[in-house]
């Protein structure tokens, strides 16, 4: 566009998502300008399977196969990784940065695991590494902690983060469907990959969780410190109950600050509060069915944020698909575009240097509990039950026993608890298995929200 | 702070909100230094009663009771403007201008009613007006759409955007209130100024409204080109009947896209498509009750947007109270200071010089109606109500008449049209009571989502 600054852009990986990029970059340049006062140009798209980069619409003088010649192309300002994995997409971002130049990536797995010496880097050159896609989608999550709630201290976070489990919860939920033939039904319909671990085991989750962990509480924690909990054990029974009961149950990504030591008050300069306790957990959760929350159904993505000036806020929208997050990457790109042509910092993402708080070992976590027993039907059994608990602290706010569920001389009990202390809960459960009543595991959710 | 870039602040206003603006510039330096990079300093505060600034713990020798004193202030590079009203706001705000400072405020009636001027000033002058707080309270709405979706052409908004409104209905709707009880319940508890005309009939969700169309559409209207209904003339009855239909009721502010003539496919350049309709309204509205907008309930905003690429997004949050309006104000001066601090273009908060889409007559709108008739309970009163719509094209697809609910001869008669235009349907129930039937004029509530 004549006259106007120009920002170039190279794209690494043309797939679902890098195609999409590429496309909107490509019909929107106007667009873009108008709004931006910056002609953001593709300058070149590089993937291993050039016709993908092709179809996309990218002209065949600015396709190549070839990463490094993107990574080198002078005309490239922002190098933006969308092929995906931690290894060669760690070596591009690596080789982008040592050029000099800024990344944008939708990566949650390589910024998750492979973060720490990523950010150094971008710290030491002075470079923007952006990622707003990388955690829900198509919602400008990221902005809005980094930017809209600047002055806040976020106290607690609850995330819906993972499509494919909230796609498998919610068709449990409103169809009965035991979990494996929901989650057939996932994959069938292209909501859950052939191989769905890291979706219903909470690991894409966590690597969510810890992103947000930096930006929300200015706390960059090493992924193998998180507790994770995925949907693979959850029961049709325990859903059916759930409801019953009031509550829905979704696979949450949970954060929440406990002041610490030297947090009294308004002191200048913390986070959540200086040297708060951090608890970083994925679990499977029920909500009450009246929680903003609890209404975010199938492939959907939600955070809900309580900070101590905004009180409670909640970003709902599209976690994946295409163009949802291109719209994000996109975003990234033009935020970055601007510094690059007009100056400026450019937008602030780049994690602490220096920790606001510490995480707390998750045995000290307190929550409610859903607890689920199937015992021997003797007389006595409910107050054994009730008796052991105690003994470790955990109080009983309601217990259900219904009738005539089973024959085999076995009863179903319910409990929920009041607020109880994760360790002790725990403690409690393995003293009740051991004393020989039980069928078979107890089951434990916590309720949240 | 030493060996930091500096941006000074100048307050006018120290009531409410800028009592609280001024209460988290001055206890969270080191916190939004740390995150923004600038000593965000409060240079000055002016309000006419010194002592609510005093109280807010502003030092003594920064206390002004002149405006004039801080446009002038050669220290002061962002003059926030939180003193209310349009008359001296609008004098603070051009003499800001005028001396050549960034401008921050609160005031959705000065900007929507006299923003045109404003915003030509500021653009002369390249100097940014930044009005997060303006819209939806703590919600980091403005930033979402502006720079969160840059990359999208939004096709329809739909906004809580006033919380005494909303109050008021839930009220109503929860505890079976009549509109008259409910307001003063609101009013009792400080969700409802003693004239609550602004509120109620729709002129506060105009103001916001109009301010989304300029972010989200590209289009600066003429605030007296609104559509406006309030929700004075709501009735209990009404919302009994629509709660049994699986309906709740929300004051909705409404502006929807319709292509046009020359906004085929995906041409470059275009907003929600260049040339497009515009409709803008504010009107009390039915939504299905698993609506994402129908569990926002008491004094809680959210605004949901559709747009082309991240598809539907949602924000939700307090949209009013003295931190949470903090806390977006506050947000907008560390996004200003920076560009002040480190240059760059500073946040695109501007409208569009040119707008991309024109408004469209609201006669011209269509929906959904909910209409409620009280009928001369005579053989064949259904199909004459029946035919009267049809002849103006408006078709019924479900219909209730509740038995036994009046013993003066009329009978309570519900439809809900399939879509329908408004211009038909208002000549509709013209021709309806032309016809001597009716007991009183027809209720109509426009069904969205």
């Amino acid at each position: 566009m004549p006259g106007m600054r120009r920002c170039g852009v190279g794209l690494v990986g043309a797939g679902t998502v890098g195609g999409g990029v590429a496309e909107t970059l490509l019909t929107r340049g106007d667009l873009l300008a108008r709004r931006s006062g910056v002609d953001v140009d593709l300058a070149m798209a590089a993937d291993q399977d050039v016709a993908r980069a092709l179809a996309a619409g990218v002209p065949a003088g600015r396709v190549v196969d070839d990463y490094r010649k993107v990574v080198v192309n002078p005309g490239v300002d922002i190098v933006v990784e969308l092929m995906g994995g931690v290894g060669t997409a760690h070596e591009v971002v690596m080789a982008a940065l040592d050029a000099g130049k800024h990344v944008v990536t939708a990566n949650k797995a390589l910024l998750a695991e492979r973060g720490a010496d990523i950010f150094r880097k971008a710290r030491e050159k002075k470079l923007v590494v952006a990622f707003e896609a990388a955690v829900a989608g198509g919602i400008p999550l990221l902005l809005a902690l980094r930017e809209g709630l600047i002055a806040n201290r976020v106290r607690s976070l609850l995330g819906i983060v993972n499509g494919t489990s909230n796609y498998i919860l919610t068709a449990m939920t409103e169809k009965s469907l035991p979990f494996a033939t929901a989650l057939q039904e996932a994959q069938r319909l292209g909501f859950a990959e052939a191989d769905p671990s890291a979706d219903i085991d909470g690991k894409d989750s966590g690597h969510k969780l810890s992103l947000l962990s930096a930006l929300a509480f200015d706390t960059w924690i090493d992924f193998s410190q998180l507790h994770i909990e995925g949907i693979r054990g959850i029961q049709d029974a325990d859903i059916r109950i759930a409801s019953y009961l009031g509550y829905v149950p979704k696979l949450l990504g949970v954060i929440r600050a406990e002041p610490g030591p030297g947090a009294a008050g308004d002191d200048d300069g913390g986070e959540a509060a200086d040297g708060a306790r951090l608890f970083l957990s994925v679990h499977p959760a029920l909500l009450r069915a009246t929680h903003p929350l609890a209404g975010v159904s199938g492939s959907l993505n939600a955070v809900e944020t309580e900070s101590d000036l905004a009180l409670e806020s909640m970003f709902y929208g599209r976690g994946a698909g295409r163009f949802p997050t291109a719209s994000a990457v996109v975003a990234d790109i033009v935020a970055v575009a601007k510094s690059v042509a007009f100056g400026g910092p450019g937008p602030a993402w780049l994690p602490p240097e220096r920790n606001a708080c510490r995480v707390a070992p998750f045995d000290d976590y307190r929550a409610r509990h859903y607890l689920r027993f199937i015992v021997r039907d003797v007389p006595g059994v409910l107050g054994t039950l009730a008796t052991a608990l105690g003994a470790k602290d955990v109080s009983i706010a309601a217990m259900h026993q219904f009738e005539a569920e089973r024959s085999d001389g076995y009863a179903s009990v319910c409990l929920v608890t009041h607020n109880a202390r994760e360790g002790n809960v725990a403690q409690a459960l393995r003293d009740i298995s051991a004393l020989e009543l039980l069928h078979e595991p107890p089951v434990l959710i916590r309720i949240e929200g």
